[in-house]
């Protein structure tokens, strides 16, 4: 059921059945480091220190973090409190505004004594429904990568950042159709772009190499290059959220490789779960882009245990770091969904998704 | 003379009158260290692992490697020994090549015993000359950021690599116009492209830093998305090589800069001395794009004496990792040289150097 043999899970509820366990994704790819979650408090600091990352999987890890808080306390107190803290740890990623949106919805109408058990069961479908959207996208996405397996050259991918297993419960997003491509024994080659400041293509390096997924890493720098030059066939990147009119938020530098995907004729699809979908924003002003610490970019910390430090810039530096870029919709060949391929416009996503788009000009008349 | 007071030469004659001291940039920004060279094994050396960087200054480099050669040897056979050593150091900027045949060109036709004296005379000419080149594209340049400067607003200038004083004998290309402002008292702030995988960012930053030019680093991926935002007046990179059709090949991710200039409306200048356009090549194909090693992706190495390393990849992690992109004339909006600003094409620099310039179709007719 799992995306590959022997992968350890992102998340999972630890063997004393309540408390959560974690894969801590700073120690790698270094090392294989599980840590128990106990509290909210552990849940949001994992989320904010990106122990756990990529919008579907901080979806389900800001669930499970509700869920610990009712079991600790169910008053109506202590979980406006635990939403609070956990909603304030990253703000771009919809899918944890949702998740706890969701749990809360859930669980408020309930008794005290009842609202953890159902927290619980909140997360675990949160966490289910988030495998077999990707599952879904993998399907949908690996039609594509067969059209263009033309020739004796695997297909060849080009990626950003961590939208892989590691990003999801599982599966991943943009890497669906390549682990589904892998199943089909279809020939790819995913060239990784190493995603600075938080270097997520050395996650998406290391998830691929224990599936047995051909990889090359690339500095953010050398995308446009590659292009140029004919050794990139399809372009596959996540989302943190994805605006009514297809406009997608992912990691800075997206939208870099879409421009130079556009240039080069490149297909450049975003592969979005529908939790990933903020159906009221319409614009990128509509989005919170995430301003992260400076020291992200002026040191280099070991996940390997030793913990040594190097720094690249002198600490008083002055430093920049949005954490995410808007890609506009018109930049995009298309979306690949749970429910298939669209084009990244609001008339693309009212397709698929009828029930949830609103009207494009004034009410239900 | 000299773009700003305390800074330590790159490159110069070392106290005893023929070594030649160079300052280590791969000690920077934590140290200043000055290192004297004694051969051209010696100067060989510092090129190939960035000790000296930058096409200006490894012109000068590889001249002065020539002339140390020449001071211990100065047969033909010691001569083309040393050209062949210092030729292969680093195969991209065209500079290289260019004092290494002006030098020889100076020093074959005479005798042996006159030969170094000669040679030594050659290199301190280029320097000589690539500060005053330089000076002359400041000149040119600020005129550009002069008609920017229509508000309050400092004029934001984005540069990539390092194209500062560093790279050359004195002044930078790309950062003269930012050190003319200086000067002028024009309110400038420089945005720094971190610049992996070699990090020359931190370069930039460092000389801004001394120079007391108001500077912020961001992440290569976040160009872009200051450029939406209109965070960006005008980018400003330097060159290695320069085509006679005016392409521009500079340090790896240029290219996607210049993608997002034009996607939003920001003005995208290359900064060209003489010495970098390459007369005989007339598109990217004939420019020779180099591959380094790729530990560079792997492993980022401190510099602060400790030489401590901190593996970002484990070793057996597939890399690539080409060092230069070329960007399209039809991306830039012109080229600023010593003798003026021109359209980045076969004309604007046909205008400009008609004696260097072939014609575009047969021969003399």
């Amino acid at each position: 059921m799992s995306v590959f043999p022997g992968q350890p899970p992102t998340i999972a509820l630890a063997a004393n059945g309540w408390a959560v366990d974690i894969l801590d994704q700073t120690a790698l790819p270094h090392r294989v480091v599980i840590r128990t979650m106990r509290s909210a408090g552990d849940m949001a600091e994992a989320i904010k220190s990106m122990r756990v990352r990529g919008a579907p999987l901080i979806g389900a890890a800001a669930a499970y973090g509700l869920a610990l808080a009712l079991k600790h306390d169910p008053s109506d107190a202590a979980m406006d409190t635990a939403v609070a803290l956990l909603r304030a740890t990253r703000p771009t990623a919809v899918n944890l505004a949702g998740a706890l949106d969701r749990v809360t919805a859930a669980v408020r109408p309930l008794a005290p004594e009842v609202r953890a058990e159902r927290a619980y069961a909140a997360a675990a479908a949160i966490c289910a429904e988030d495998v077999a959207v990707n599952r879904a996208i993998g399907e949908h996405g690996i039609e594509l990568l067969r059209r263009l397996s033309v020739s004796e050259r695997p297909v060849q991918v080009l990626t950003h950042c961590n939208a892989g297993y590691l990003a999801t419960v599982d599966w991943g997003t943009a890497m669906a159709p390549v682990y589904q491509a892998r199943t089909e024994r279809l020939p790819v080659h995913v060239w990784v772009s190493e995603t600075r400041p938080r270097g997520q293509g050395a996650l998406t390096a290391w998830e691929l190499g224990r599936a047995g997924v051909s990889h090359t890493v690339i500095a953010d720098n050398a995308a446009g290059h590659l292009m140029q030059a004919g050794k990139v066939d399809i372009c596959l990147v996540g989302t943190d959220r994805t605006t009514a009119t297809g406009d997608v938020c992912n990691k800075i530098g997206t939208y870099l490789k879409a421009l130079a995907a556009r240039e080069s004729h490149v297909p450049f699809y975003a592969c979005v779960p529908g939790p990933s979908i903020d159906w009221a924003a319409r614009s990128a002003a509509d989005v919170p882009i995430e301003e992260r610490d400076g020291d992200e970019l002026r040191v280099v910390r070991s996940g390997d245990g030793a913990d040594r430090l190097v720094h690249l810039l002198p600490a008083d530096t002055p430093v920049s770091n949005p954490a995410f870029d808007v890609t506009p919709g018109r930049l995009l060949t298309g979306l690949i969904t749970e429910r298939g391929v669209c084009p990244a416009s609001a008339a693309g996503l009212r397709a698929l998704y009828p029930e949830r788009a609103a009207p494009l000009h004034g009410g239900s008349r």
